[in-house]
């Protein structure tokens, strides 16, 4: 069979509407998935722990059967390259195989998934693709695990910081970074003198399938979503607003110093700000995800003398995470002022908005009208490891899977006829010979 | 030695701005209490428990070296009496001698050790007064032990439900209220029947004197303050709100749930409330004591899909509550309707506001003239045991003692001056023949 030969099973197919994706694979791997990595609670694959080895095994044992070249990193995550006819930087498709604790099937793993169905579509069909498309199995992309986010990627492409290692511990049972790296045949030394696996020279293209975490495409009835950019954040994880615990019938208004008086007005003056930007054009959603009375101290007529929360701002522009920084900086000194609180932000995270390649966004666009699939390009709320990619200078795209019930608990809830259109999408976009495209 | 006489030796000490309290008696019952009911973490006295009987059995061994005649109700209440020259109803100072677990030594104790003091002085002084003089101990008035107010008084009043004595049980142990009154040589059954030990027909009048729990005479620089009348309240110590859990990044503004944001405008819309009416004159305190996201579910990148909080709304008007009962509920059904949430407030607990009988507020200001003392007028926050008085007909007054630090903690601080102060006042009050003037 010639190059050309299989260029045309590739064109075949396309005018079918079926591209040559393995999507018994994709099932099968689900199903195994859930009876090894779940419970009644829900989903649970640790980072470097015993679900997220389990789905990397399972992959691995799925490449061998193809063929596939597989490779693991210093940072073990595993690379599994279907070798194409050209050599030189080839196109990726990744995402990760931890969960959240007590999460769902879906979240990373549909991705990697995805690229084991073309890649093994393309092999069963007889296609040798014009690039290597390598499937990366990324380690460690829950942030929940070890208090960062990305660690997979950001080591392979040698941006962990050496401290982390050693730093960052197991939030379920306190095992450092490093150990767990080892522990799980790594090589903690190499990641720490920064060695890179992955470079923006090596890998010529990134594309990271996902479900779509927030609610848009099942609101607006659609299957699959093109991203175009991945909104960047600043972040509070741990903040704290100190008052004075006091007895609610005895204290007048004016000399309380009410925590929960003064984070509530926080949360709403952002929520105003949040309206007001939104209204004028800006991308843009601010979250209170934890907000808490001391548990041994507040009781039911004490005013609250402290408040724990945390606070996450995320816009696709840069100015619009400037702005918001300012407008929660007046408001924390107003409300100090008025109420006689103090607010203590703690330490702060940021990372920079990453935008999608759009040449990388058109051809995804093409390829579905080809397939006369309906998308909807979108921004990305969530942060995901495309960002370190596309932070990395390799030209990255996403593409969403539309996901029922949001994402990091057991009810998130994909069908398998959306995972197949994508699963087509993609596969037909890897036929379309995107690298030669996007240089 | 005649009632004139005595009347005599009263005058002349009330001249001398020295009413015979016996302070040394309340100095080291203060110090005793101190070392037996407390330890590092502060005071804990529970109701029926062993801090409280400590208590009990050190005013019942004063009270004998004294020679009053004590008795001991159905519902444990210790009465130690200071014969007058008069039969019929007489004067009652009383409190309560049980605290919060790791509390403070002067919320409610110090009431009791006034009215030994005050006594003490006359047996010491040889004044025989007009009309009985009992001070009063009271049982179980913190609600946190058994969840529910004023235990000790409505049993005294008979007022105390069956269901209750065996509904209750004791938040450090889950002893029921029922085993805990027979365990101290109470009788369950009799308060089960609905026996009373008072009524407004045997108490001529009631006086609870009483650290205050707010920060007003500590701000005002002023050591005692004389009650108008006690806030009634409406409360909900156990609301929810749910939303629906999200991601944060990924899910826009109007396909939120979000049970902080809403829970947080409920918290702003009633203080706005609280702002107006406290212009219009209304006498009104409003605390969302306890506010938590589910700890268990609660996640940094996560839209809160609950939070648990507590309403505390307090004020002397009827009126006044139910106003802000109306403002409640408008508030809920704007938030559910703009922010998708349901807002379930739960099992509400009401009381009525108790006014504090006028002739003794004016008696109080004019025997405070006549020592030359500053004291100030005003409401108290709080609930007392004095408002089951006031709710039984038995014309009641309260001494607040200023006090630092709020009350309910080991911080809670009272000058020993201060009580001096008020003690004189009360003994002063005392001779003042205060039942013949209410009459």
């Amino acid at each position: 069979m010639t190059s050309h030969s299989e260029g045309a099973v590739a064109l075949e197919l396309e005018g079918r509407n079926s591209p040559p994706a393995d999507l018994d694979l994709a099932r099968k791997l689900f199903d195994e998935l859930e009876q090894r990595t779940s419970n009644a609670f829900g989903f649970t694959r640790p980072s470097f722990g015993l679900g997220e080895q389990i789905a990397h095994d399972m992959v691995r044992r799925e490449a061998r059967k193809l063929g596939l070249e597989t490779k693991i990193d210093a940072g073990c995550n595993l690379y599994m390259t279907l070798k194409g006819r050209k050599s030189g930087p080839g196109l990726m498709i990744g995402s990760h195989l931890d969960s959240v604790p007590r999460g769902g099937n879906f979240d990373g793993a549909a991705g990697v998934l995805m690229g084991l169905a073309v890649v093994s579509g393309f092999v069963k069909a007889g296609i040798k693709p014009e690039r290597d498309i390598t499937v990366m199995a990324i380690r460690a992309e829950e942030s929940v695990w070890f208090g960062a986010s990305y660690i997979g990627s950001r080591m392979a492409f040698g941006r962990l910081d050496g401290d982390e290692l050693t730093a960052l511990k197991r939030s379920s049972d306190g095992v450092s970074l490093l150990s767990a790296i080892d522990g799980n045949g790594g090589d903690a030394k190499s990641i720490a003198a920064g060695n890179a696996f992955l470079s923006a020279e090596t890998v010529g293209m990134f594309i990271e399938p996902h479900i779509e975490q927030g609610p848009v495409l099942v609101d607006r009835k659609i299957p699959v979503g093109i991203v175009t950019g991945i909104r960047g954040s600043f972040r509070y994880r741990a903040a704290r607003c100190l008052g004075e615990y006091g007895h609610s019938g005895g204290t007048p208004r004016d000399c309380r110093a009410d925590a929960v008086r003064a984070v509530a007005t926080l949360v709403v003056r952002l929520d105003e700000a949040w309206m007001q930007l939104a209204d004028e054009g800006h991308d843009l959603v601010v979250t209170f995800s934890q907000f808490s009375t001391n548990p041994d101290e507040a009781a039911f007529s004490k005013i609250a003398g402290e408040v724990d929360f945390s606070l996450d701002v995320r816009s696709e522009e840069p100015e619009t995470l400037q702005l918001m920084q300012e407008k929660l900086h007046e408001a924390i000194a107003v409300i100090e002022r008025e109420q006689s609180v103090r607010l203590d932000m703690g330490k702060i995270s940021t990372s920079t908005p990453a935008k999608m390649q759009p040449s990388i966004v058109k051809g995804l666009e093409s390829c579905a009208q080809d397939l006369e699939q309906t998308t909807l390009t979108m921004p990305c709320g969530a942060g995901h490891d495309a960002a370190v990619f596309a932070a990395a200078g390799v030209p990255t795209g996403m593409i969403f899977i539309r996901n029922d019930h949001g994402s990091h608990n057991p009810e998130e809830h994909m069908e398998l006829d959306d995972f197949a259109l994508a699963t087509n999408l993609l596969s037909a976009f890897c036929l379309s010979d995107p690298l030669e495209v996007a240089e």
